[in-house]
């Protein structure tokens, strides 16, 4: 069986599509924050990824219906002043470090063919407390990449993420750039210990600015507050745990 | 070395034979089943499946005799209205994410070229405390299979298993449903903590309603009698461990 | 780099030799029983096996010269009775599955190469506790070699080995098997926690009456004693540690 | 994708060039001493290695530009009696077994195309205690080798590194020695703790003796001074913890 199976259910012809990432990660930022992006727009399933860099696992619906675990691919045409998108979500990131890698590589190939402009990876920073009120963080492939983040009020702080930025986020970054490729890595900041909705509304927030896209944030709002609400209870019952020190400055 | 070296023994000419998986799991309960369903019909050992994704080891039966650990396929001609059977049973699932896949997308060939029908796949679900009538829960892949199901009194309960299944009773759904194979999961509730002839026999009373297949269960109450036996023995010396978490909603 | 790069140094001509193996494992009674043969008899060092399924490192001799870790084939020519040999002795063995499979399966190439007629492999049986005299224990490919061992002396016990083989001395029986070679298993009892001479000397003895070759076993015995001694003062200090559970069936 | 993804950026032509590795590893010593060098001479990167066997990680620098894990190779060309050089530096050693062998002979193939005349390998020797006066301790490929350093004060102690040299500076030793190169192992003596300046000088003081090139250590000296202050306050807080035993002995 080869290694990432990918099953591709439609063909579409895009236009300097803008690349966007949202992986399970750190708090699970990047995940959330595309997933909403993708119920807020028009956009399509194109692709399936299976691969035995994934967990062997199927999920189960509530109606009884499997599916194998894996990444999957949307388009969505532009409108107005929006460029085209190609979006990955999915439940998994790779396994293993040479999973991670060839399931970064395979998804460049597809993102290079579909001329891909530029690539947006979203992840969370795990600062390891609560955050009130999450900053962006950036990280890019060029310098100019950086000021025009800059201008969009994303903070490139000296220091920060001090261990790099790992996974998926991190490495369609790197192996971006040895194709030449553009890329911009947006980390909300998050505690890293509950999926955080406030995390992604940050992110999503900065990335609606760059795609000229107008998102109603009231679903992810209503999520933040479920979470608060579990959290203040179970904080009520006792104090949250000690973040395992390599999770903290982990980037999904 | 190839990964996976199968042996042929016979090349059996079969009817669009119903495929059933039971592998070691969660209280080998699908192993249980696949295996007492075998000493109920007659069935023929027509190929050895050998491969790196096992263990290295070999058994030692009771005459000093070894056996390389492997997974075996047995058929069985139909007999009035029951259907033509492959049965894969075996020791081991493969020992890692690849080697599960590898595994399942290799028997599945197999079960493609014999002509296949459906798929079964039986497991266990464990639910972390002794179970006194064990469920049968299920999954499948497309929405006929749940509704038949239903009728045979299979329960489909939202949120159960809520991890999914994970290995090659899952597996086999998910990798098979990409190839246009229509198959269900079988799920015996179990603790998880021993070795579970109850759950065997609550999946293979299902399966055999299905498979039209009349089955003599002493021999599978005999041993749930001897494992009662042993687990109220060690309840009088110490409580039941703690069972880890990550076990609890294991499926094989 | 290939998996295993083997480095020839002579084509022996060998006349249906008898390949033993005697790889590090429980209380490296193999490895020591199959060295001390070597130290016995005329060999002559004909292959090194190196591998990436080895660890990534060095030795260092006395002189502050290397060595990259590896196996080694051994060839001696038969002496009266005494028929040709081959020995693989090593550093190690496969670190992985994936390895142990590919190295044994390499391995038995070899042997079949030089017409191999049989072949012997050593290991410990791990009893947990110290052993006064050892006894040997068997497993084998055919009911032909059972009983010639059992004329030998030679235990075959119903359910010892519980847990089968593991590791290099099970393979080469299991994927020989395959192959329609003919083999056995020698494992001499040992208590696990240390390296055994003992348990090697039981092992040797039997191969050389097999081999029809004198052996010399006072340097075994002088091993014996200093390991005797150690124990002994550890005694003293302290109580033996608890052999961890999967280690008391593990055979090399 | 590749395992090894190497990207050249010059072909340099050099003069049966000295190779010098200092990846990271015990007290980060090799990598200290190496990258000190290539600050003290006039170097150019040539390469980058990227490859599946580092982590799925990119380094994010001060000013929020990334950068894909990797190994880097500079050369150098000779000044009067300095030979010409190549130097291997980079962020990470291969995470497997697998990776290590993959990348050390990916490397040796490069330095056997440039006509490397000699490989030095630099790493830390954990002695598990606090060191005032490293030694350097060697090994080598041949005896020669062995005299020629001991001629330069290098020490080669019976029984150290009792368990042989592990990781890259091991491995392009034995797997250099399997291609007929001849080769150096430098091991600075460190507590292992710590990153290691004074460990890495006593290194570079040899390697600047054979190399025939003048060093100023005073950057070195200047983070020794910061770590020694570290460490002592560390030690006021709380005693130093405990090695875990497998790292005593490794040598990167």
């Amino acid at each position: 069986m080869e290694s990432i199976r990918t099953i591709f259910y439609d063909d579409p012809k895009l236009d300097g599509p803008i690349f966007v990432e949202g992986l399970p990660g750190v708090g699970n930022v990047g995940k959330l924050a595309a997933e909403h992006l993708l119920d807020q727009i028009e956009a399509t399933k194109f692709a399936d990824i299976f691969s035995k860099h994934f967990p062997p696992q199927v999920m189960v619906d509530d109606e009884g219906l499997i599916k194998l675990v894996n990444n999957e691919l949307y388009y969505s045409k532009g409108e107005g002043k929006r460029p085209d998108l190609i979006v990955l979500v999915g439940d998994y990131q790779g396994l293993t470090p040479d999973g991670q890698y060839e399931l970064s590589d395979h998804v460049l190939q597809i993102a290079k063919k579909y001329g891909a402009s530029r690539i947006y990876t979203l992840g969370g920073y795990g600062v390891g407390k609560m955050v009130e009120k999450p900053r962006v963080l950036g990280a890019a492939t060029d310098k100019e990449l950086v000021e025009e983040m800059k201008a969009l009020g994303v903070i490139f702080s000296k220091g920060e993420p001090g261990s790099g930025i790992v996974g998926a986020s991190g490495l369609l970054l790197g192996l971006g750039k040895t194709y030449g490729m553009r890329a911009v890595c947006l980390m909300g900041e998050t505690s890293g210990y509950f999926v955080d909705p406030k995390g992604a509304e940050a992110v999503l927030r900065v990335l609606a600015d760059i795609l000229k896209v107008e998102i109603d944030f009231s679903a992810l709002k209503d999520k933040a507050e479920q979470i608060d609400l579990i959290t203040s209870k179970i904080k009520e019952i006792e104090a949250p745990p000690e973040p395992r020190k390599e999770d903290l400055g982990y980037i999904g």
